[in-house]
């Protein structure tokens, strides 16, 4: 048959956890914790299970999950969404982002992204006929350029994605980015896919700018949310899409033929859990200290490192150490070290080899201390 | 912005259990059992969240699941399936559907259907720019003439989608339907798409003519399957897909970009559960005994029953008792008498009314015995 995404392979993630596991490496690669969630929380499941929510949940989401996100939404935000026609919950952040991407874009219709970029979004454009419009942000801040974006605008020009703070760089968008964005697009029906899955991992009390702030944003953006991310719980395949009524309508569609509804009986407890901000509240400061905690280990490495500003992900350059390509340098951190990472050229569609690699730093403290150990001796 | 299923509204499935719990009925509409699933699974998926199962399970599915797979399917159906490059776990059948049609399907290519059909075949098909043929199957028997099927064959054809057991039907495909099938595209490239998600639930002594019995079929095969449907646990959005490797790969291209990977926990309790046999090869004669209680108490009404070889559902004619339109009867059957259904006519395209109605008896005795009882009064 012929491949209709014939440039992809396994992605990265898959690759380097993988590969980490097979040479018992420490780690950092893939973005998801070592320590275990709260078991309130797997108690709530079980409770929910015991109670029978075992049955196909309602195909936009369990009720009083997606009130209880409104709730939350609220609180955080000051800004309002339905419920019962603006709030979807999906199979995870990236299901989110595929169903929007699929509901929106046609054969031509043109997405500018930037790189580097969570590597979904790309092959899912093509996948669908979009062609893919590249803004390249540049190391160490990755900062954006309006000017330079306007300049990738043309009559098909459909839909940006934005990603604040961003994977893989811990770069995030100021309130100035927002405005000069909004000007950017008004009198155009341009849409956003904003992908906002660490909207909570921001440092440094600096705010979070989600587009919902704003209000010409809002109208015309998908928000897209993970649980997974926020509750310390990734392979529970949890997330959800905020989106007025219009493209939430749409965008419905696809996901009762795509996925139909999402697990029941973790909807039910999530939907408990975060009805408690308590118990979520805490977690910009509990990552901050694991942020600055890593950073202070490797400041006697040879690594440079680069800002990290939100997410839990640490760019660091290697130039210092070595010539090869981020991949190469990468698998040999693997196989010689003992610590797993993932090469930031993965993230652009055509390898961009700036000699930078990433660290997840969701892990015990000890977990860190030791990788670092190990890393400072490259 | 414009629509990409214009003719589509919410499935019926959600609007017909959504009157049911607004009017307080017996709700024998969307297929899902009303009693519990196994104790012993929700105590698994416990343990597994315990034991830390709670991050990202591998793109493909978790080792231990893909491995059982292949076993179970080794032993029901003496044919192997490599668990790391041919089975892939899913977010539950209709995932698996979507994303195989995604896989293969592009702009003006032909797929085959037979309605009443799932109703997201068409939709899917249609959201990928092909063209859904219909063969229309004729109650009562809902039997497939083959040489009339082999008239909608063109230059364009890529597909036929299967589905046996049936749904709404009850119908099953016989070892002459495949053989039939076999010569149809012997020397065409013809691929085919098999919702096997009831293989279990076939009756009589009957055996399920799965399409990975002929090699002819299983080479060029997705197959979709339904722990949902299996476990009593519908809720639990947990599927796989088999497919010959070539076929595989292209499939987690579009997986691992739509979902990327699949709830963990209850992988791993999936995964030890069906290890043993015993917990699910009753199934087949405990819905055997509910076709036939069921069967047994609606002798008495005035609705006909059409033959259920398989499946969970019972269809019904009720020419004799109204002249309405099934959409129409369906809600007064809520509204007036306490019953949801689902109207067959929502399993075409083109609202095809054949007087006739779907029962879900994915229920405790006591539930049908008391729907029977407002049954009897129509
Ligand atoms: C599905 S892997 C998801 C994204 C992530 O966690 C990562 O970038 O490592
Ligand atoms: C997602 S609803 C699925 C199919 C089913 O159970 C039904 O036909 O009722």
């Amino acid at each position: 048959i012929q491949s209709k995404l014939p440039g992809v392979s396994t992605t990265i993630f898959s690759v380097m956890s993988k590969l980490a596991a097979e040479h018992n490496a420490i780690n950092l690669s893939q973005g998801f914790p070592d320590y275990p969630c709260d078991p309130m929380l797997i108690d709530l499941v079980n409770k929910a299970m015991k109670d029978g929510f075992n049955q196909y949940a309602p195909m936009p989401g369990s009720p009083l999950l997606t009130r209880n996100i409104a709730e939350k939404v609220e609180n955080l935000y000051k800004v309002k969404y339905n419920p019962d026609t603006e709030i979807t919950v999906t199979a995870g952040g990236t299901q989110a982002i595929f169903t929007a991407l699929t509901t929106i874009i046609n054969n031509g219709d043109e997405v500018i992204i930037f790189e580097p970029a969570y590597d979904s979004y790309a092959p899912t454009i093509k996948l669908l006929g979009g062609l893919v419009k590249t803004y390249e942000l540049a190391p160490p801040n990755y900062e954006i350029d309006w000017d330079m974006v306007k300049k990738l605008f043309t009559a098909k020009t459909r839909m940006i994605i934005l990603n604040s703070p961003q994977n893989p760089t811990g770069s995030i968008l100021s309130d100035n980015d927002m405005q000069a964005l909004i000007k950017l697009i008004s009198g155009t029906d341009i849409l956003i896919l904003s992908d906002e899955v660490y909207e909570h991992l921001i440092y440094d009390e600096q705010k979070h700018q989600s587009v919902m702030l704003y209000p010409e944003l809002k109208e015309r953006s998908f928000i897209v949310a993970s649980f997974g991310k926020l509750l310390h719980a990734t392979g529970w395949k949890l997330g959800y899409c905020l989106a007025p009524e219009t493209l939430t309508k749409e965008f419905r569609k696809i996901h009762q033929f795509n996925v139909f509804s999402v697990n029941s009986a973790m909807q039910q407890a999530i939907a408990q859990y975060i009805k408690e901000p308590a118990n979520y509240l805490g977690i910009g400061n509990f990552f901050q200290e694991k942020r600055d905690y890593f950073r202070g280990l490797l400041a006697e490495s040879r690594f440079k490192l680069l800002p990290c500003n939100g997410s839990y992900f640490q760019c660091a350059s290697y130039s210092d150490i070595s010539e090869e390509k981020d991949t190469d340098f990468s698998i040999r951190l693997i196989k010689e070290f003992g610590v797993a990472t993932i090469p930031v050229s993965a993230f652009y569609q055509k390898a961009t080899d700036h000699k930078i690699i990433r660290f997840c730093f969701a892990k015990e403290n000890s977990t860190l201390a030791l990788a670092a150990e190990k890393l400072k001796n490259v």
